[in-house]
């Protein structure tokens, strides 16, 4: 492979806005070609997903409100990490919060980068397995969201039809379901 | 259905910062339960995604130094709307100038909200074939990207084994391998 062009050089950050979860930084850089530009950054500490599967084919998600887009979406249960916090230590929290349970096995599915132009975050999803639901839900203040139970087959059904378009639910519906025709074989 | 409860509503709005790319704002809301609270935003145009492929059953990607990771990363063309454009008329424009490529057919296969929390960007995803190379890219300033060929069985076998992080070109390689599954049968 030819010697690598493609890059970026930071020549100082200043921070614009020092959020609740919204962190802003405004740096100026050094493109390839020596001209300087600015680019905007969200750092964001990144997130964990998890979808959870029971020994009868369902799974859990959750429909909350979700400010930007004014509308109710469905979604696997999520949550930022805290400083310091694991991936699956996250995940392991997250289900517990929003579901009210605890999993055996979570295996790791993948992660993905959702906004790569201009925010820091990355998002692990994991599957959970072997679910025992202990007592409920205990949410964040400022958190509401409904529990909704349904077929695996017909949550994928619904991210082929465009019934779900939060895409870490796509993504860990889609792998899942991969996983599990490969499992079949 | 019981009636919705899940509601918030704005009581206010400022904008924090109006950027090239970020445009912030600070929002009073009230939420279900009567208490208020702040729902930070990023307010965004919205993006297109264009998944090329050929006769061959080879596709188009491009490699991109993406400054909130420090990496390089592989990714479906794709670009942000102009003001007024429609999703199609964008994946049109991004196919051209990031490889140089017009098409015959442009399927629509899915939509993504990327960052359902704060941001309220959503990504129209395209499967573009009938491919014309016409000219070259004709890249914006301060964009520079490398285009990779290579087998959509390759990609597709890269976002199963983690090797292609960003989420529009997962999800856009997964939803066009589930179409082709179809079209099999």
């Amino acid at each position: 492979m030819e010697k690598e062009h493609l890059f970026e050089e930071t020549i100082s950050s200043e921070q614009i806005y020092d959020g609740r979860v919204v962190k802003l930084y405004r740096d100026d850089v050094v493109l390839e070609n020596g001209e300087k530009t600015i680019r905007e950054v969200i750092k964001h500490p990144g997130g964990v997903c998890v979808l959870p599967l029971d020994s009868s084919g369902n799974i859990y998600m959750v429909r909350q409100f979700r400010y930007p887009f004014g509308e109710v979406l469905l979604e696997i249960p999520a949550g930022k990490k805290e400083p310091g916090e694991e991936p699956l230590e996250c995940g392991m929290r997250e289900l517990g919060e929003e579901i009210g349970a605890s999993a055996k096995t979570y295996s790791f599915i993948g992660k993905l980068y959702p906004t790569v132009a201009y925010d820091t975050e990355i998002i692990w999803m994991f599957l959970a397995q072997g679910l025992t639901f202990s007592g409920g839900q205990h949410l964040d203040a400022e958190e509401f969201v409904d529990v909704v139970k349904m077929p695996f087959e017909q949550a994928y059904k619904m991210v082929l039809d465009g019934e779900i378009p939060d895409a870490k639910t796509q993504l860990a519906i889609l792998r899942a379901k991969t996983m599990m025709e490969k499992e079949k074989k």
